[in-house]
């Protein structure tokens, strides 16, 4: 062992950072990003990556039914549930390299410091990469984490299916990660590193984000229905235009959005038109409204702004709309007691640490209806993420694993 | 022959009737619509029933490089080029039946009509199917005709692709319709039934619309650029979202082309988000304006009012936009002696007549950059067309189809 108290104590950086690289050299684009979508051949790559790691270190490694990939230390006491710490491998389609992986190099440099100085902790320590956790390919977000929480059964996970119609099943036997272990069982606590994907850690030029819990959000699926037709003929007066209904609606609850700055958010990212012919005027519209406020009544207000607002819209245009909840999640809050180690770690180490609210879904949203969870951010330039300019420090990202460890060895005890 | 002047002759109703809903039922939808997407497998179907038809009557039947398919009547004198009738089998996705298969069954019951009377013309008579008229699968819209006419070289045509990346050139060896004859040989005029796909006709309880051209149009590609970011974190103000420009140029291009009434045309039908994800704020949005004006100075002032608004909202919302032309077709005016001709039919056979542009681009277009070309609209109800609640009445079928072989004795001289 190393001298000094456990507190002090810091991760092996260069380990940290060959890790890094080298997870983040699979699935890489040329321009510096990250196209590694949820069971696809370079995801498959990251996975095998990680898990050849593991057992080299001669960590037990597990995989669930779907597909989630868990890999313990042993502790001193057997009858402990383990302390798991990770985060996920997918990306977004042509993403950034740190949203997720960050949080699984830095579990896994915890791990690999703790054998350097032999420690036994009382706990287990497991690691874990959850599956499709960005719900790019395969929708809902947050998929495995979901089922390990019982928000979704196995069944309904393993159906799921992406835009060409292969489904998370079909796709995890492809790839090999089609496991056995029943999702779901008994946690000391659950605590995932990430990158903020806002500016509130840069702004005040914080190291540390100790995250108190995550927004509530909601994702809305609105149909908009009008008439197809010719796009030459008939009079412009005459048409009933479900594109320009819907614009209407986008450029509407962005507004509706900004109105409610600085903690609501109001999202269009996806959209499409069936006809999808530059002659053809659309008939039908659909797109997807993603709503996120960190107070369950603004969230609700928002919603229902919305609503009105596009009623009208449709009213004025002789449209239909509808709007269908694809998922709805309320605000979480992380557990105090998790929260406070983690910012006593920072204070140890002398890293300026800051609490605030989480406003992206993570997969620690969902295991904190099971577990103590808990989140450490570190910040990203710009607060741009899901995207290949996204960017984090090497600095941040091995202050994380450093608080990461500190934090582990006080929640799961026995230093 | 029967009795009375060629100019009261009529079709064969009923054999009209039964080669349209024969036509009809390949690609049909259960809601009453058409589905029959150029070179697709109900293409190739359609093709051969039509075919085998020609050569059941004894027409010789020819094929070009594009897959635009001829059948030839004989005329008396073998030096004089066709006179040439048709339109197209293809359809928008999820259309209507009568859009181009009107013209189709139009011309073959005028030929069989011919048959019938054992009429022998001075000039040939020459049925065509033009290939990917609509442009829905392959770009550009009137694809074939635009080869014939000399507008396109053959292998570019050949080499456009549809969205799955398979070419003109794969798919027309696919179905058997790779025909060998270079397109485009000299022609004595060319005459295309069409439905209107407007109202004009049916308010002004006209049945035979005489078509004096066609209106400019102009497709633009529109790129918008902003920053995908993640959905969450980033402050809606920090947002430079593609999407939410893109849709306020839609909004506005449809308030500049109705500012331009009653004779303007500006929609957008096509519109990609490549990041496609909910909780991703769009940084890039595309969209395909279309642009219709009869008069070039307007359709010009259409444009650059369009380009202004658009360079306006790029620059308030901090992104980048921009214009590429994908096609551009000038206003066309079709030949005075076959509008004449058309109209005197028209009378002969008391069908109430109207003279108007036509708001549609047709494969007429094309073919009267290097013949004299005409067009002859019957009324479409309520307009709306590219739609599978396009209806044309029978009774109007049948009246073109009698214009047409009057129109035709006419024109190929030989009663």
């Amino acid at each position: 062992m190393r001298p000094g108290a456990p507190t002090q104590w810091r991760i092996d950086r260069q380990r940290l950072q060959n890790a890094f690289e080298a997870l983040a050299a699979i699935g890489a684009t040329p321009d510096g990003g990250m196209h590694r979508l949820a069971l696809s051949d370079a995801d498959r790559d990251a996975r095998d990556l990680l898990f050849s790691w593991c057992r080299e270190a001669g960590y037990a490694t597990r995989i669930d039914r779907l597909g989630s990939m868990f890999a313990t230390r042993p502790g001193r006491r057997a009858d402990r549930p383990p302390i798991m710490i990770g985060s996920h491998l997918d990306s977004q389609p042509h993403a950034g390299r740190f949203d997720g992986a960050v949080g699984v190099v830095a579990a896994l440099e915890v791990m690999r410091s703790l054998d350097d100085r032999a420690v036994e902790t009382e706990a287990p320590i497991q690691l874990v990469n959850w599956t499709n956790e960005e719900g790019a390919r395969f929708r809902p977000p947050l998929l495995a984490s979901g089922v390990f929480a019982g928000l979704y059964t196995v069944d309904f996970a393993l159906a799921r299916t992406d835009d060409a119609g292969k489904s998370v099943a079909e796709e995890l036997a492809r790839i090999g990660y089609d496991g056995a272990a029943e999702p779901g069982w008994p946690l000391t606590g659950y605590i995932e590193v990430h990158i903020e994907q806002g500016t509130v850690l840069e702004r005040a030029d914080a190291v540390i984000g100790v995250v108190s819990g995550v927004v509530g959000i909601r994702d809305i699926m609105v149909s908009v229905i009008g008439e197809d037709t010719h796009a030459g003929p008939l009079d412009m007066s005459l048409r009933r235009d479900a594109l320009v209904g819907a614009a209407e609606m986008i450029v509407k609850a962005n507004e509706i959005g900004l109105r409610h700055a600085p903690e609501a958010r109001a999202t269009v990212g996806r959209i499409s038109v069936p006809s999808n012919s530059h002659s053809v005027v659309p008939g039908r519209a659909g797109f997807v409204l993603d709503l996120r406020h960190p107070e369950a009544a603004a969230l609700e207000e928002l919603e229902a702004e919305t609503r009105a607002a596009f009623a009208a819209i449709a009213m004025a245009r002789r449209l239909e709309v509808r709007l269908e909840e694809i998922w709805s999640y309320p605000p979480a809050h992380f557990d105090p007691t998790m929260q406070a180690a983690i910012r006593q770690a920072a204070d140890a180490q002398n890293y300026p640490a800051l609490t605030l609210p989480s406003r992206a879904g993570h997969d620690a949203w969902n295991v904190a209806q099971v577990a103590p969870a808990a989140m450490i951010f570190i910040p990203c330039r710009g607060g741009i993420s899901h995207n290949v300019a996204e960017y984090a420090e090497f600095d941040h990202i091995a202050a994380s694993a450093d608080v990461l460890l500190s934090t582990v060895i006080s929640v799961a005890g026995g230093c």
